[in-house]
């Protein structure tokens, strides 16, 4: 993939080559200098006082000490002079306001001065027709006080790239529109389009033209007649039926390359028409953004001639093995944690489309093509998406997926800017089992143990032996079953499903819903095996909702509060308990110590138990495990 | 410092308190969301395929495997469907176009599919409901993206801080004016407009007014009825006798501190008028740009309820000891090198008025207040002032101030972007001993051997024992005395300097050009001791010609391109080489072998002989230092 991109960029020829535009020095920050700048005074532009105080004549203070004080006359001797003022012509050093007494008629003082003590010569930072800044660069804020502080007012900057993005597809619908009959929301040319103001270019968005090919032919060649610098055409690359975009660029100019040896990303073409850099991009949001990334950064720092933008990097150890596919590089999106022995970097799903995983993730890793994954414990590094700030406050939680969990991460964002919890959703005891590995901070869990009827003391202390942790009760919650608001069958058991024929949609195993849904049926003495849809496994409660929803499944096992943010019948079966599971060591985390203060408000208790399904009359109470070998002040 | 800071965040009470303003998501990307953003469609909004390819029902696909095809009846059985379309509602799975062969009507497969293979589902990246982003978090491109493909098209963010910039001073000029009169050109309120700018604030600035407590009052409170969220009063916090803003806070409101434990930045004050927060921000450029890092920053971050934006920090090696003073947290900045063995960070020189070392600072240091000073070899943590790519390509030259350098590094960063070169003016003998040890990745020298008669090899040998270098000729230039135009004695040779009772202005010992004054002045069999300013002492050539244009010195020698750039009158006494010095190893870095590509250029020996004094005859030409042991070709 690095090949392809360094053969575009080796064909656009030399770079910098935007053409340049005169700016006022006050609006020229962040933009490239197209020429050398020069000083146009010096600065001071003249001998400057360096501190309050007198200025002096040298020669009249000679012989000045502790125990000989010698009497300067006013004016003739010293004036007194502000940190700034240009000197007297007369005068040649200033004594500090600190090392003088005034007297009648002029100032004692204590010790004798040098020449050109205190003094800023002038010149001293800057001399007219010095170099403040090569062509090429970025202009910093303090370039542009360096700049007029050199009476340099206006200066040549290079053009902002013009990038025309259109958009391709039959299909496409405005955002805003009901895409429900069929269409696509064009979202990638504005998520483009906020790259490319990122890094620098200026993006135009074209009218979508539908999939034909004189059509698409025709806008390409109007974009390059109205003067873009480069054209991204979106959509189109991959290997369907309407995918023309490869074709016209080899038509209508030379196609340098079509598909990329990386995943997302693969179907990306690139080529070059009447001299400008044409790239297809796919249609998939994530590839779309990683394409862009490969590719239009480069390119608009090339046209611009500054530096590519690099983002941040973090080296941090893989918590979990990554498979990959050999022959393509795969882009994998992580989530970072900062623990005492450094970061760790979890990987998040896959999907091309997923756009929430690009959303969620904190970075992204790059598994080499000639690997078949990575293992855990491999160190990587890890290209920072999000501000670093923002992950030094991130709260790993491993474990069952909630809804009131994003109502934590609100508040705790709200009451402590930075500090955010990113769910990993593995299901309670999965989570538990990657607390006990550290590679979360916490894990929130919600086990039956039918024995006791107690929730998670049993599991945590299986799964995580020797560990001392609190369970903080983060609320009771309402699990039962959801129907489409349309069914006719009206449920009101697990043995009602079996009976009435429904078919279903499941939790996967280890997760607390699916605990509870196997040991409700094993209390009820019957089975789901054979059920349709029982083999059908989702990963969180708005999974099951929205298959549901979809027409997928006929019902399934959920909370409340899901059931609710989909529209869905709910019947209840049971209340259930939800912890979090700290660490004793983390009991002390600035951030932990922010998240339990959050739980405990009154706001977020009422933001919790407005999803439905929710009680808080235990919310915050801490349990330590094992029992009776320790308690702290929490 | 960081006390004064943190009480000032503390007295402002809660975050993100920024009123919330609704925004289209498209120009959403780098504002701070203002409440959490909930999907309000799922996406995909419908069963779409995951491929190109045909849609199937499963169960009609049984059996299929390579010995044994299945054709599948079209439409009845499958029908061609591209990556994204919906899926027929009598269809369940999608087999890819490279599984299958049309025949007549129909497709030849030859595995069987499974329910939901190739499917996306219903809400499979977001479900309607789900949370895609929490309050304070700052919009990246990609959440524009998944908002939009959620059918979100307008959010609440928080407004932009609006930030008040108020001048303060007699003395202030525009940028533009004239200010040898004694004025100061007013850039602070500019460059400071450019930091909130990228501090996601709104700047706004305020016409400037005269130091006059009076009309300083009436400004700030007219400030304050106009509605800015912070008020930033520029100068005036210094202990000089029109310091009149920490007594106005006090009047107004309540001062929080007046003098910040830093340097430079000491003269900072802050308080509260009217619930908003007002800070004195120091005159000098340095102080001013570290005062409104420290306080301004966090108190925008604050406001608008976001993590703080930390800049990106390296860990280098001090190259050079920084003596400090105790009691105060010194913010030292450094210009950094990559090496093989890790980053080196070398100290700028500290004035506060010297905008300039900002501008060529990589990053900064904080030496704290309890030390006494940094040791050379002492790891530091740098915050990057610039973007991480423009100083990975950056070049260390160590040695003798030249105006060429700059013209070398201007093309250098044109022909290769990212690419620059960092002068350490330490003069020759200084610059080739920091070279052996390591701290620079060459050395510009123009040191003469009297007794051969040739440049910089016996000193080579001399103060770098045992290393293997490439002297590489830069070029051939002039040295001279300079005069001012209206000098009216006329000077032809050092003698005449003496005969004629001028002052001087020198460089420092060890500086190419302070060894050649000596050696002439030897080799006249005359000495300057007791000439005036022999004992002032200046590391640049163009410092020399400053001294003498503003009338500090009468005479001083130099190259001819500086007395050139200051209009000063040049008489030419020798001609000498200057080389570049690089160490073996470094000849095949990719950035030196870059420079020694624009060295050999046309453009920049035309470029530089343009300065004037300069002669390209050999520019390019490379000698192997100690002679005869080894050569590779460059």
């Amino acid at each position: 993939m690095h090949e392809a991109r360094d053969l575009l960029l080796h064909r656009l020829g030399p770079v910098g080559t935007m053409k340049a535009e005169q700016v006022p020095v006050e609006q020229s920050s962040g933009r490239i200098t197209a020429q050398p700048v020069f000083a146009a005074i010096s600065s001071p532009p003249y001998h400057a006082a360096a501190m309050d105080g007198i200025a002096v004549r040298a020669i009249a203070t000679a012989g000045a000490c502790s125990t000989k004080p010698v009497v300067l006359d006013e004016p003739d001797d010293a004036v007194a002079i502000d940190t700034g003022d240009p000197m007297p012509t007369d005068k040649d050093a200033v004594i500090p306001v600190e090392d003088i007494d005034s007297v009648e008629g002029g100032f004692e003082i204590h010790q004798a001065a040098t020449p050109r003590q205190h003094v800023r010569l002038t010149g001293e930072d800057m001399v007219a027709g010095e170099m403040i800044l090569a062509s090429g660069r970025t202009i910093q804020p303090s370039h542009v006080g360096a700049m007029l502080g050199a009476s340099v007012t206006e200066i040549m900057v290079r053009c902002r790239p013009k990038v025309a993005i259109l958009p391709t597809g039959d299909e496409l619908c405005e955002p805003g529109d009901d895409p429900t009959s069929g269409k696509v929301i064009e979202s990638n040319s504005r998520m483009l389009s906020a790259y490319v103001n990122q890094w620098g270019g200026r993006p135009v968005r074209l009218e979508p033209v539908r999939d034909e090919p004189e059509l698409l032919k025709k806008s390409i060649l109007d974009a390059l007649e109205e003067g873009c610098d480069v054209l991204c055409i979106l959509a189109g690359s991959s290997a369907g039926r309407d995918d023309y975009t490869p074709g016209l660029i080899s038509d209508l100019g030379e196609l340098l390359f079509h598909g990329l040896t990386m995943m997302p990303g693969k179907p990306t073409a690139a080529g070059i028409i009447e001299g400008r850099p044409v790239i297809g991009i796919p249609g998939f949001p994530v590839s779309a953004a990683l394409a862009a990334d490969l590719l239009l950064r480069p390119v608009l720092a090339h046209l611009l001639g500054r530096a590519d933008m690099v983002p941040e990097r973090i080296q941090a150890t893989l918590s979990r093995s990554v498979p990959s596919r050999p022959g393509l590089v795969e882009w994998i999106r992580v989530v970072l944690g900062k623990f005492e022995h450094g970061w760790t970097a979890s990987s998040l799903s896959r999907g091309a489309g997923a756009i929430t995983t690009l959303c969620r993730a904190h970075g992204k890793i790059a598994v080499p093509a000639a690997s078949e994954g990575l293992a855990a414990g491999t160190k990587v590094d890890v290209e920072l998406l999000v501000p670093r700030a923002e992950i030094e406050g991130s709260l790993l939680l491993s474990g069952s997926s909630d809804l009131a969990l994003t109502v934590l991460d609100d508040f705790l964002g709200k009451a402590h800017p930075g500090a955010s919890l990113s769910v990993s959703p593995l299901g309670s005891l999965a989570g538990l089992a990657a607390l006990a590995r550290g590679e979360a901070h916490l894990a929130g869990s919600h086990l039956l143990d039918p024995a006791t009827g107690t929730y998670n003391q049993v599991d945590v202390s299986r799964v995580m032996p020797g560990h001392q942790v609190a369970l903080v009760t983060m609320a009771y919650r309402q699990q039962g079953l959801c129907l489409r608001p349309d069914e006719e069958r009206q449920p009101e058991d697990l043995a009602d499903v079996l009976s009435m024929g429904m078919s279903w949609v499941n939790r996967q195993p280890g997760s607390g819903t699916r605990v509870l849904t196997d040991h409700l049926l094993r209390s009820r003495g019957i089975s789901f095996n054979g059920v349709q849809g029982w083999e059908h496994e989702e990963f969180t409660h708005v999974a099951v909702a929205e298959a549901v929803r979809s027409g997928v499944a006929d019902c399934g096992m959920l909370i409340l509060a899901a059931a609710r943010a989909l529209g869905l019948r709910f019947v209840p079966l049971v209340e259930e308990k939800y912890d979090l599971v700290i660490p004793r060591r983390m009991l002390d985390d600035p951030r932990i110590l922010e998240l339990l203060r959050v739980l405990k408000s009154a706001e977020f208790k009422r933001g919790m138990e407005s999803l439905g399904g929710y009680d808080a009359r235990d919310t915050g109470k801490v349990r330590f495990l094992p029992e009776g070998t320790w308690s702290v002040e929490i």
